[in-house]
């Protein structure tokens, strides 16, 4: 990146006046004097949900009781599905609204397993999240193991690693990482996969909301995703699951829950699975939180991602710009990709006090997060952050750097959960 | 059943002048002109959800933002599960709130198997809930099959049944029936599996909020059970189960999700189950539908289970007086046992036009069930029913069966969701 002269304040607030998207900042409730960067963790509370949710409890359940069953919420995990799939490049009826992202990866591994007889390993991306690959551990360890683990460095050119394997039945594989928030080729690493005789499971947790996926387009197979980080679904709001048109009449779910079931009201005996993604649905829904998710999705109503991609990128421009004088001063240093095109939505910094500039900067109300041992994450969302968040985050960032705000016992011993 | 003369309604208003538990139905919202008898099915809403639901999306969410998981998200399991524990003959520590009840039957299902190496039969009772059917048929099936399954009679002598088997791993019953009502003999049926060398997996769906439930008492090895139906928990409230402390250490959950890990915010790079029951947790759980579970449950503050296990059964005999002479004249069978050693928390009842009779019902504000092919449910639920609820109940099906209000098309074509 060219060494730029820093922003001034008042060229971020001329670019939110330019900012065509800006008025949706006010589909969401948020709090004063927060500027909110944590939103790759948790999505911030559309205006939506609210009133929504108060709905569903004092009269859906309240009121209708169990009536309110036939009509909304036996509906509302499809029409969740809806509003999801057109933000990833899929149809409504490929994604099915379930369970959370872990309870889908077991499922949709061990479908690709099975799809794949004679082959029997899981490659997983080096840079995986935690439960991707605790998951992916789970079925290929103890007397029933299923598959055996193979991890590949992060860093390395997975697609001709994988060029040279014969023997993977499925590869999982984040489509940003939760740590560097690096960019994976979607395109090309599911061809690699394909050309390999492989399937493959994208993570889309750290790109749905956040980045054009075009799943159908790129012939994904399977994929995951989280609806509480960038569709702002609320807490443990419930994931969603994709499965490839043309796997959903043979992919088989090991978890044969009474929604998956074919027809779920007759009772029946003997587990017939439904004949498309539904089958991947297990037991009942948590239908507040469905609601929450579901209402929350409309805040991304008329936008297209296209745009809100390039205001991502334009915000972590700026966030990058007014950093710039501090990365040799302070020894902070960036891990995600200045690329575009490798860039996912959000900026990764490491700092040896990383920690404990967290804190001072949550204090000082820049809410962004930290992950083991020294990763800073500042989160991207631009449905509602300004260039000014932006700005204010950097020189606040500049002012704990600066006077070594960090350096104080409070922010070395908190309780290590953001 | 001796045939008593039929109650007169004020004959019902006369029990509930002398309920010692009548104030506990203030603590629900209940609708005008509704007598609720599918709190089966899904329990009423507490009156204490929607402002903690309210406070949990406004609040908590909306200002609070990430770091509300350090408090109050991180713990709200734990909370729900000392609540549910004493309700169930368990300790706090041995019961996780989490997914649903299908999921958890998945995990515990595994578990057994692998801790009885040599034994690779799933024993399940004859009128068992489908989720559960479906869930062990998964395990049973295809090219990496665990198990076997064999299903017990519906009637049969089931401890003898199981004294006859050497095979047995795991034998996974429900407490009462989700068709019959009829409650099992959990000592005995424990101790019989025990007997035979399998462990055995108790379903308290049916049971949990309803029935004195002694797990630790009866040397339970394993048990899951349902949010939303006599907890009041909400529609697909999260679930339960419970391991008991003999297995915590050795049993293994399959599917290795993060929240499942020793320490899950170290984000290791391998899974190191938690050392207890924790293990049993997968992903995120769904907060809002989690608070409206441990809301609900300060509904069960302060009341013993003996005292509304009596009441139940009271409203049961009430009803069942009250329905006698309908039997005969309108070939109404009471399928749910009239002994109270054998009685669940809910009276079914068969009627060759059950399902147009309970839709006839339904619009009359008495609302029940329906399960195929001819069983109409009603809950007894004694935190919130009054005698005279019980008193309508039967006045009013009298009404349905002797004007035949049932019989017309309306009632008849339906969607069969109830």
């Amino acid at each position: 990146m060219t060494r730029l002269s820093t922003p001034a304040r008042a060229d971020a607030e001329a670019l939110d006046r330019d900012d065509t998207l800006r008025g949706l900042r006010e589909r969401f409730d948020l709090p004063a004097g927060v500027r909110y960067f944590d939103g790759n963790s948790l999505g911030a509370l559309p205006a939506s949900v609210a009133p929504a949710v108060a709905t569903a409890v004092s009269d859906q359940w309240g009121t209708g009781l169990v009536r309110s069953w036939n009509d909304p919420w036996i509906d509302l995990p499809a029409r969740a599905a809806g509003k999801i799939a057109r933000l990833i490049g899929a149809d409504g009826n490929d994604v099915a609204v379930t369970d959370s992202v872990s309870v889908n990866l077991f499922k949709l591994l061990s479908a690709a397993l099975r799809l794949r007889p004679g082959r029997d390993v899981i490659v997983v991306d080096g840079g995986e999240f935690p439960t991707d690959l605790y998951v992916a551990q789970g079925l290929c360890e103890g007397p029933n193991a299923l598959a055996r683990l193979r991890r590949l460095d992060d860093g390395a050119d997975w697609a001709a690693s994988l060029a040279k394997m014969d023997d993977v039945a499925v590869f999982c594989v984040s489509h940003a990482s939760y740590r560097t928030g690096a960019l994976a080729d979607m395109q090309a690493l599911t061809a690699a996969a394909h050309a390999a005789g492989a399937l493959v499971l994208w993570d889309l947790s750290h790109t749905a909301g956040a980045i054009e996926v075009d799943l159908a387009g790129c012939d994904v197979d399977f994929a995951v995703g989280c609806g509480y980080k960038y569709l702002n679904g609320g807490p443990g709001a419930p994931a969603f699951l994709y499965v490839a048109p043309r796997w959903q009449a043979e992919a088989w779910n090991p978890i044969q829950g009474w929604l998956g079931h074919a027809d779920f009201f007759a009772f029946e005996g003997t587990y017939r699975p439904a004949p498309d993604v539904s089958r991947f649905h297990c037991g009942t829904w948590p239908i507040l939180s469905m609601t929450a998710l579901d209402a929350a999705l409309d805040a991304f109503d008329r936008v297209e991602m296209a745009a809100l991609r390039s205001k991502a990128l334009a915000l972590g421009d700026l966030f990058l710009q007014c950093i710039e004088p501090l990365r040799v001063a302070h020894d902070l240093e960036v891990i995600t990709p200045v690329d575009h095109r490798r860039r996912g939505g959000m900026i990764a910094l490491r700092h040896v006090e990383g920690y404990a500039v967290m804190q001072a900067l949550i204090d000082r109300g820049i809410v962004g997060d930290f992950r083991p041992p020294d990763i800073m994450r500042f989160g991207l969302a631009p449905l509602y952050q300004r260039y000014v968040d932006a700005w204010d985050a950097a020189a606040t960032l500049a002012e704990v750097l600066t006077t070594r705000a960090w350096d104080t016992p409070a922010y070395q011993s908190r309780q290590r959960v953001t």
